[in-house]
């Protein structure tokens, strides 16, 4: 099966919503009046983003959500993608799948394929997904302010408990393994929760290398710090609570890969950010508070500091 | 050097074009009233699509120029691209000259870096290039119409011959070399050709798989068929002369890695062709015509058949 061959099988689609799709030496994407275009791209690589032993489906799934999450960030619907794949070899089994699970999450949110590359190689598979969104009305890190309140959507460590039984550093109960497995390699990007939190949140950035890492981003590009709750740090990882408060607290706060929402706003606003998360059909958690003084700090029930230290994931530390 | 202090120190500049550069979770671009966005991926991989003695400042360029070639055959204005990046260490010369040639032709184009993505891993790069074309008049490859010339930009074969001589398979007179390995590891787009064509040509294509393919990609969408000129088909490989036919021929029609521009137009265009050419700085010749009968035939100064058969490149052939 040649390059062409291979594309035409399991990858174009007419593209329906777009000017035009996979076949050219572009796609043309057309925005509509008014919006602004919101991009981002991922890589992943076998190995480093993902287990070898991932079914491919999850992982055409995973590739795709992992872009979408950046969208949902920003508050932009997500309206089309390019797909750029190095493969060992044209394993149609394998394709049949992985195409399988990209398109279904794709259609799911109405993101349309419209260009790639393909080549052998190397499994990895390289994504950058475009999202409309109302000009001047992206979600950025930078809005944060001192009295906002701090939120997190779903759930979180569940990856990084996934990560450490596939490694043999914990034993998991089969349902809570199951549950976090799944998470791991089936990540549920918050696009409809993105969208709703336009106009209402100060800032937010999906969570990708760990909440400890990635609300740094946040309080650096805001310039203030915050105060987070360890009960409702605790309160993000449920099922697991046979295991030592420390460890489900080092997964919460440095696990990566949940693919959930970090967003920060006005106290004022609280009512309404609760029923816009519903409408989303998303559970969201107020986890503390923006102060104005810098850094990070961990307080129990009574106000009182908790030490913890974890370092946000970082591919080349 | 971790991963954010890479990005800092060797990619990050201010977007001053578009609304928002690297450092969020997406970019976010804004093109203008009136304009469309066209968009392309390539993926490069280390002993695939570039070999390891490449120096990287000119793999930097390479890499962003086979995109940008494919946004001037549809003859869009290069805006902004994206970066993602998997790199086995991360070594600071490599890096420093890497992202040296990238932004230079960057800067050359006004094509802004607005994202991308750091990886550890295998060395490969993926680009996805943005550019604006107004709306309804980017070049395709479904256009072409009996009677139409067609042309190709440039030069053509060198990069074959240069893979060539790498390979040992042909000892190329030094000068000869140079210009050869120059033309395969500094390719250069076609970019203001390419916009100078909007409006004049009837289909376009960048050349980067091979003439034979790549026409037969605007045959196949055009639904038409092509009489080509041997001779003006040699003359795109000037220099070669003491060379045998046959291999020249070999190297114009199935060498690929050209990225020159091949288009058809109508034949009462021909002085505006020109016009359009001398006014982007950049050669073309006429090598053939379209014709209604599908399939491509090569002939001789006096009209008579030539048989040729090359295959174009094929990741997967």
């Amino acid at each position: 099966m040649g390059e062409f061959e291979l594309i035409d099988r399991f990858f174009r689609r007419p593209a329906r919503h777009q000017p035009l799709g996979i076949g050219d030496d572009c796609a043309i994407l057309a925005p509509r009046p008014g919006m602004q275009l919101a991009v981002s791209t991922d890589l992943l690589l076998e190995g480093r983003h993902f287990l070898s032993t991932v079914a491919p489906a999850r992982l055409g799934h995973k590739a795709l959500a992992v872009n979408l999450s950046d969208l949902a960030a920003c508050g932009a619907r997500p309206i089309a993608f390019t797909l750029a794949l190095a493969l060992p070899q044209s394993d149609e089994a394998w394709l049949e799948a992985f195409a399988r699970g990209l398109l279904a999450l794709a259609d799911e949110h109405g993101c349309e394929l419209v260009g790639g590359d393909t080549t052998r190689g190397p499994l990895a598979v390289c994504i950058t997904v475009f999202g409309e969104v109302p000009a001047g009305q992206a979600l950025l890190r930078s809005g944060a302010q001192p009295g906002d309140e701090v939120w997190a959507s779903g759930t979180l460590g569940q990856a990084r408990l996934a990560l450490e039984a596939f490694r043999g550093r914990v034993l998991l109960p089969a349902e809570l393994f199951d549950t976090a497995r799944r998470r791991m390699e089936v990540p549920t990007p918050r696009v409809a929760l993105g969208q709703g939190l336009r106009g209402v949140a100060t800032a937010a950035i999906d969570l990708s290398d760990g909440l400890m890492g990635d609300l740094g981003h946040v309080l650096t590009q805001s310039r203030v710090g915050a105060r987070l709750h360890v009960d409702e740090l605790l309160g993000l990882l449920p099922g697991a609570e046979a295991l030592p408060e420390a460890q489900r607290l080092e997964c919460v706060l440095g696990g990566g890969d949940d693919y959930e929402l970090l967003f920060t706003a006005p106290a004022a606003q609280h009512a309404l950010v609760l029923e816009r998360a519903a409408g989303a059909g998303t559970p969201v958690r107020c986890i503390g508070r923006i102060e104005a003084e810098p850094g990070l700090r961990l307080v129990d029930g009574q106000g009182r500091p908790v030490a913890a230290r974890f370092a946000s994931f970082d591919h080349f530390a």
